[in-house]
């Protein structure tokens, strides 16, 4: 018998590779978290866990790089990103990637658009902490597919990590 | 020629029609706005723009419900909760739901899922507000596909609201 879904996995998201600085060290996670709060000016909020090294990254720099990922990226490219600890591993190795303005690595492959924001609020909610920032410049890599966490879960039959914001137990 | 989209348009999300209740008075609107941002305890946020009916309750009541539109939604459903405002028109008129604990209107009709959320905070962001809560009881309406932002504008052919957040002019 196929297990009842609950109803918050009724929710969509897209799956974005969050991206951070401090100094030379670099470092991203997978992130379903992302939306975009208002228009004018154009601003996202983004919930990261505090255990994650790109959460340290930002409190510290306050600004955060996102990388919209296509159809095109693998369980072997996300798992890069999603299921490592940066703190150990450099995880921009072997990733065609470029800095933003603002000094964030924003990825090249796999990615169908990219942008650089500049933090403006700090949000406490215990286990996680949303940023809310400003959309600085960003552009389109390539006119793809982009790749949802429904896709993922059905189609690359991509696990939920512990840490993500929508994981139950 | 097509026309460029713009990189934050790659940026995936659900359509909900988030509701709220002042007294006997109900109202609901459309959103694209919303992410779990902690799953312990289970909380969202979602971004609506403060000139909206259900800005105005959602303020006072500090409730909301949503309800998770699915793909069985046509143009007429969702421009009745999109395109009308309710403070001069009841939205509920010829739609079925049934009243959360908290007192918000759930639907029952092309909807995949609907839960009620308890307001924790509210955080300033200019033309919108963020409301931030405690999911409370929800359930699957439905076991149907949901609809996305994208299967709006693509098969729908459905336009953009002037107040949403991811609104480009």
């Amino acid at each position: 018998m196929q297990e009842q879904q609950h109803f918050l996995d009724k929710c969509s998201y897209g799956l974005y590779v969050i991206t951070s600085c401090d100094g030379e060290k670099l470092n991203g996670q997978i992130s379903d978290a992302l939306i975009q709060v208002t228009a004018t000016p154009a601003r996202v909020a983004v919930s990261i866990c505090t255990f994650e090294y790109t959460h340290e990254m930002i409190i510290k720099s306050k600004v955060f790089g996102v990388s919209v990922l296509s159809t095109s990226a693998d369980l072997k490219f996300i798992g890069n990103f999603g299921f490592r600890s940066g703190r150990d591993f450099d995880k921009f190795k072997d990733v065609k990637y470029q800095f933003g303005t603002l000094g964030c690595p924003l990825l090249l492959e796999n990615t169908t658009a990219h942008f650089e924001v500049k933090v403006i609020k700090t949000i406490d909610l215990g286990t996680h902490t949303l940023f809310i920032g400003d959309v600085q410049d960003g552009k389109i890599v390539k006119d793809t597919d982009v790749l949802t966490y429904c896709f993922y879960k059905e189609h690359l039959k991509g696990k939920p990590h512990k840490n993500s914001p929508s994981y139950r137990e």
